[in-house]
């Protein structure tokens, strides 16, 4: 019997969304046999925990009633393609037009699509390590190989163009840059980002820029490597810069989001997407254009509920004694859990810790080799949440 | 400057839906123009002409109103794939388990993810020449190198077991088929798919069985191969099945499509859907389940129609002394536009009778090297559109 590309087969299947289901058969279980456990509490994933803003939903809901919703362009209906080149503008500080965007299934889609579009086997690809745990999957659907680069704990997990340049061979055809960045939160600083955009350039790399978390910086400022080029630069270059309405909008369901490249990129990427999904359902891409033409309040409340959030969790860290950085952007943290012992898998923490207290997180070996003594926790749970979760994970931590 | 990958550039954009794009920028001209075109006839394109049903509209509603639309699991909701279970029984006649079934973008996403699992670069996959455009551009993102065999129009364009067995090489690792089929309408004798199966399972290739249109067959019976197989065999086999939403209930718009294969085969299907598109919007899956546990009237309603128009386009060819073949299934029908000195170019045809008549059709060389003088009408067009198109073509054709 076969099961499919060796490659992906082998791969773990997500590890978080894992911990997710092994929680649920947990509380199953304890139902079951009548065991009383304490009230979970959900670190793991990143999902925001606030309902879509009813503006947006009832814009869905009125393109249901009113609309044919038949099949739509590959890359996206022209109408939400200008709303997104006007909101470059407002936010990420860029001019293109909206033959420059595609519109997909989600961030993921949109990478995906990148992806495929862009290498296959043969080809090499540098990713953070630390990283989102789907990067690797993407690339395995592409044929192509992972090469992980290190984010540097000791600077707020940014990396360090130094380190990359030995990792570059006549193979490397793409770079993956996040900021802010999951799991991390790091946000580079804007030197940085030149840096990155100048390296590749010079190594003659596409430049893929997550950038998913754009609008959810708490300090200092998110700059995007397409705000460093010229338009002629632009349209000559290799930079793909991906958004999502996921994130900002509490929009993960919708599963919309976007990617911005040359012109002539996009043509390539769209055959992608038109192969991939054909097109985006229409009542939500209605959804994603009432996100962009509504009322921004939702974004600016959101981000400072978060950022309450990561305050808390950093007081917590260091009253336990166990701080170690201040994450400036998205809605992650990463914390060591070494024990009186020393360093310990957080793998195995992970497991214990739900078992024993009813708390899931992400274990750090979800997100490359780098990080197996940590665990990630989210900053979308409620502020309950995040107080029990982090008391218990240090309590945890300090035991033998 | 790099464009991506070579093999996905060099491939022509869908040129049905380019087709569509032409007709749009030739209406603007004339208006434009103040010229007169005569009122636009499209029957290019397979998008039923029918609005989705308003209680399938009503649940996706309800679920924007009262559900969180956060994340789901890659493969769609279990309540989702429980209602699929029951419906491949009772429409199918097979029986498998949820964990048999994953949810995708549309049919589309659905192969694209199969063949993303499946084969890669260095394979060989057969695919019917005429076939659905997409398969080329899905096999070109996986790497893989497309081999087409001939649908025989002599035959009623059903494939020929003996006419495979050559085609297959140490490299073959797939075959698809699809009955009812796009864009000839033919449904395959059961014998046939028996004897494609025995076919597939001989030579130890994986077999996609493109079934989308499975509830839109006019005379005879859709028989899909998972229905020869045991329940052992089928879970030792390399059998994946293919449905939509789409056309049975006019649902294109909401992407919401499923395959069936082995469970061991769904774990990396699962994978790779993950890593594409997380998962299927939720309001969607909504929307897909009220589909199935609703009245099915709609479904006999629309077959109803699809069926008339397909009498009418017969009748109407048969009266222009053009008939060649009726199709059973599926909502099209390929026509053969020689004029009076001989074979004659579909491609350019459909460009000169869009120009001259403001009449889209879908050239027959998007479909496959073999059916070049051909060009393909959907009948998801109203009966005025089909009457004026059909009879515009043939007077057409018959000029010089």
């Amino acid at each position: 019997m076969k099961v499919g590309k060796e490659q992906i087969h082998n791969l773990p299947l997500n590890p978080v969304t894992n911990l997710g289901a092994y929680a649920q058969q947990l509380q199953k279980a304890a139902e079951e046999q009548g065991i009383y456990l304490p009230p979970p509490v959900r670190l793991q994933i990143g999902e925001p925990s606030f309902r879509t803003p009813e503006h947006i939903r009832q814009a869905a809901i009125e393109s249901i009633q009113q609309e044919t919703l038949t099949y739509g362009p590959p890359a996206g209906w022209s109408w939400l393609r200008e709303l997104i080149a006007a909101k470059l503008v407002r936010v990420n500080g860029y001019h293109v037009s909206p033959e420059n965007i595609a519109v997909a299934v989600g961030g993921t889609g949109a990478i995906q699509a990148i992806l495929l579009g862009t290498v296959g086997v043969g080809d090499e690809v540098l990713l953070p390590d630390p990283g989102w745990p789907h990067y690797r999957l993407q690339i395995a659907n592409t044929g192509a190989t992972a090469v992980p680069y290190p984010l540097d704990p000791d600077h707020d997990w940014l990396p360090d163009v130094e380190r990359l340049k030995p990792l570059v061979t006549p193979r490397t055809r793409l770079i993956i840059i996040n900021t802010p960045g999951n799991p991390t939160g790091a946000v580079f600083p804007p030197e940085l980002v030149h840096e990155l955009l100048a390296f590749a350039r010079q190594h003659d790399l596409y430049l893929l820029s997550d950038e998913c978390y754009d609008e959810m910086v708490f300090e200092g400022q998110h700059r995007s490597p397409a705000s460093y080029l010229t338009p002629k630069e632009f349209e000559n270059g290799n930079l793909l810069c991906v958004y999502t309405f996921s994130k900002t909008y509490a929009m993960t369901g919708w599963r919309v989001g976007y990617l911005v490249t040359s012109k002539e990129l996009i043509k390539t990427i769209a055959t992608v997407l038109d192969a991939s999904t054909t097109n985006v359902s229409t009542l939500s891409q209605r959804a994603a254009a009432a996100a962009l033409t509504g009322p921004q309040d939702c974004v600016h409340e959101m981000r400072a509920i978060y950022q309450r959030r990561r305050d808390l969790a950093v007081t917590l860290l260091t009253q336990a004694g166990r701080y170690l950085y201040t994450p400036h952007g998205a809605f992650y943290l990463l914390i060591e859990v070494s024990g009186p012992n020393g360093p310990r898998a957080g793998r195995q923490f992970s497991q214990e810790l739900l078992r024993e207290t009813n708390i899931a997180v992400a274990p750090g070996s979800s997100f490359g080799e780098g990080t197996q003594g940590y665990i990630r926790v989210s900053l979308s749970a409620s502020d309950e949440e995040i107080e029990r979760g982090i008391s218990e994970i240090c309590a945890f931590a300090n035991r033998q």
